[in-house]
């Protein structure tokens, strides 16, 4: 059987062009313009010597992460959420999604009373813009806690791992990695997985946007998601340098 | 190896006593109380004429859910989002989720120009509460839906399937099914599963608590949701009866 | 002259079924299931040890309530506070009316610089939910405080009577008592009385629905109010025990 | 026995100096001014064409109020509510009070489909400003029914009586009416009474504030307030002129 | 070439009616009541301990100020702020103005730890608005200031100058003094400037209405704006006394 | 006398290095990214086929403008406003200049019942980052009536001029043109000139930061301006080409 072809031309296993450019916001701490074909998302890490209340005197710290889209990175105009008052639950699923994916390779206790937090920003949305941002925003954290050894305030390395996100889908039926918007828009199933750099588990969120999927279907898209996110892991190794 | 005993004393593939009460609340088109040990989930589901902005004169209905908690339905008290004038982001994702699995079973055209709006409130939570919200919110829909055709508002059967969810989780390295509030504050990994009455996957969220896991831990979890949720479709045929 | 008959088949000077069960809520420090008929308000307190800041320092307590309904503990659907991003001025009203009317009976100084807030949820709205409130609320606050005397966290008695509280109404001229939604809807006069057990008032609040009314039916009213909230006391004390 | 002496020097029984100044606002459909001592409350009424959605094409008209405070209106500067972004449930009490307390005197039929808000803005408080509310909200409302008249706009009268409120409480034991900031701090009980120029009653509010009184305490406060609205419609009609 | 008549037959440098009213607000440490013809703001100052977060322990003081619109203070009904829920941005960006406006004529290290609020209420609204509101929200400051002076809480004078503010504008291509609503409703540009007493410039805030003008234009508006302010701190002088 | 250097180096009537790139925002109708040395603003225009309910009907379009920061676009990270819930009176006061000085150059009538859009987003902020929106803007905007020309749209020219913008301060006693983050904390005045390419004034502001300033300085500070805006018009003549 002949696979369908995708809208962007691309093998089923194909990654976009993935992009990691660092230091694109020089007042941050630590950042990265990831691009991941036509998406763009900006993360930058801000250092607060303030934790959240419910840490304070437990000598912790915290990582968090908000997330954000210009309304005209999309095909559409957006609203604007600031401007209509509240994010929406999809906002607010994205940032937490990014938030725990970054503890996940986190020592905490090793990063003292310090909080990081991730602003991951959209500045062009071609679908994908939740795992484009789980990925450039590890490179952000990383360069914030290699500042933070710099100047002494931290002891010992915060990461234990790098983590890295991709997004995988059902398109007509063929298990497709890395989806953009149009084929995002057709699939049948959508799933987004994000993983640490020796490709264990971190999220798994997999759902059936038009009809339930029989449990192969899933660990196919599981085999394309561990490829993918082993290539981002080399793409993250290579921004950050050594 | 023997396996870690539970603090609920529960096997490892043991589900808590699952009750399912059909028409407690009853002003509601249909309604379920959904009680898995513990936590206890009233779902009621009200039918409306009217579909959102976005849907209209395109002769399809929508199914929604709403989710929200009595403020001393937790072992602490938790803040009242209406007092706090909004709802929590982990709020809304549960709503969300609830939404998009019983909108995976319906026809939506069969409905026609009518939402069918679910209400989960928990007035008791040990654990599970989202899981118990999907199981029961299927309950209270099936009734509402078989409501809408005994009085000729629907033609054909909306509902093509049935639709059930089951929390799971790696507990001091086990995998364990249908986790209480106390096993999931000490799970490492913590995943809920959505599965039609058939056994097909309709949402799965794993998410990594302490540490990322292999991926056969991932598959050692969907082997208990499987039998767990095949467990909790009986009941569901039970409640609904004949 | 005959008197009408209620759409009830009640007796102008009859309450609906009350039943008062104590621990409906168990992770409550006191909680109470009230039962006017069909409307069930299930009222639980929770124990605080941070008063509000006008009164930190000064070694008293405080006691306040919060009043909400399910969505579709109603006959129509009613919007979700929550999903609203406020309560409306008729919550705020009734929540301010429980919390004054369970302070009228309580020793604030003996409470000590504890606060105890008593969340009235209506899971069932057939009229009188303010009053059932009220009455049920005053058996899980009576249950707290028992609790805190049983631990020690509070010396001596801190309620210093029961309070109960009814609704009465003209209804086709005829003064009734304990209305339900449908003698509610249709009353020219409606009036909410807060008393002690021993019969003093606590408040007094009538509104001319349709048209102004005499003062010799405010009396009548009363007279109504003060049988009922005797037997109101009477189920009080009984679900209390010794 | 002797009375006991009140600060302002006032007889139990005596009105504050109560001063009704038509047209005060003179852009508004009509205004008053009313001062009840330094007590000062600007109402202003404004027709609108358009009435609630609920109440659209079925031939009926609706009063309402909206109630607020000047931040340094009080002793001690009160916060702006519109800074805040929300009203207090307090405001939102009063404004539902004063509105229900017009509309008791209205044919909203006679009104036709048009609406008109009462503005009721407390430039000055020292204690009763709903009761000054209602009363010069009363004759603004009667300024704007006038020229509904004038113009054609409504064919007969819409109000079919005057209404007047008063406060009355319990101090030092004793029934005093109309009580200023200062007496209104230390009362025993607190009440509101809302009734139409012949005597009826609209709305009675009576709150115990330091202990539950007995009934015939509040027998002889609604003997202060029967006296006292009497005096208050004389000022209305004195106000309003032929 | 003759100038054309303005709608209120003033000469094109003719300011209304000035007339400030110190003291208007009895409980407030400060007040005036401003008016320029029909335009009428309340002026109140309150004097607190607190300064903002920012400036705590810095031994400075703080100048700001509110600004508020009564719902009929002008032709038609304007929503009332509180009710919506949030300021306008032109609400907040008078108050910002008027805070700045005072602040440039005061020395807050001469103020120590004291923050004054001034609150600018619209009583009645007839162009220029914000213009009456700096105007007599000087004079309710320098009350507050020598309040505070003469209970010893400042040693010494905390105002350096005075400062006053006047619209101006280009009426059929003519500039014009002090515009009032219909002027204010035509003009081509629309100016306001806020002058120290000695007539050094505090804010310029110019603003085509209906096309770009010469730079000519702005130089004439301030001719007329120069001679307003005199007049006005005239006035201010005369309002303050000896 | 010689003149203070500038923290940047620059002579006092120099521009940062300006850079007008446009298209960078490539699902936009029209976009720029404006970047006046460090500050960045992307500008991106989008047209709507409704106008605001107040000018349905009257054959006439809208212009309208929205802004906001990327958190991390300044040296210190800033608060999302999306998740404080509400814009700030600053930002609500930069986007209705935006506005309005587009307005001042666009014939809203050739528009037809069209609106357009201009979010300007600050993707990095070194000062001046409103001069760069309205300056940007102007080209978006441009950009986006061309495309609305070439579909047909529109039949006739909507820009009947050009716009920009340039803030000029007072440093150190010298007139400084384009101030950048350092120079405009330090300055003593802050002025802001939006000018038409031909240089009529669109909007003056000018703000007094320390104290206030004679009126030649002012008039220095508009010469300033209309050199730096004219050299703006010719750089947005350039982007646009021909």
């Amino acid at each position: 059987m002949t696979e369908p072809v995708r809208p962007s031309g691309r093998r089923p296993d194909e990654l976009r062009a993935v992009l990691l450019e660092p230091g694109w916001a020089p007042y941050a701490e630590g950042s990265c313009l990831a691009s991941f074909g036509a998406t763009r998302v900006l993360a930058a890490a801000s250092v607060e010597t303030r934790v959240p209340p419910w840490l304070r005197g437990r000598g912790r710290g915290w990582i968090t992460a908000e997330y954000g889209m210009l309304p005209r990175s999309t095909h559409e105009r957006t609203d604007r959420e600031a401007a209509r008052g509240r994010q929406s639950g999809r906002t607010q699923e994205i940032q937490r999604l990014i938030g725990r994916s970054l503890r996940a390779v986190a020592d905490l206790q090793a990063l003292g009373e310090i909080q990081i937090r991730i602003d991951c920003d959209v500045l062009q949305a071609d679908g994908g813009t939740r795992t484009a941002a789980v990925t450039g925003g590890y490179v952000a954290l990383a360069l914030a806690c290699r500042h933070l050894q710099r100047i002494g305030a931290v002891k010992k390395p915060v990461l234990t791992d790098s983590v890295a996100a991709v997004s995988c889908g059902l398109w007509q039926g063929t298990p497709v990695l890395d989806l953009d918007y149009a084929e995002d828009s057709a699939a049948e199933a959508d799933a987004n997985f994000v993983l640490t750099g020796p490709g264990a588990l971190v999220e798994v969120q997999a759902t059936a946007e038009k009809m339930a999927f029989p449990r192969d279907r899933l660990d196919a898209l599981l085999d394309l998601a561990e490829a993918g996110c082993a290539r981002l892991a080399e793409a993250q190794r290579r921004a950050l340098g050594p």
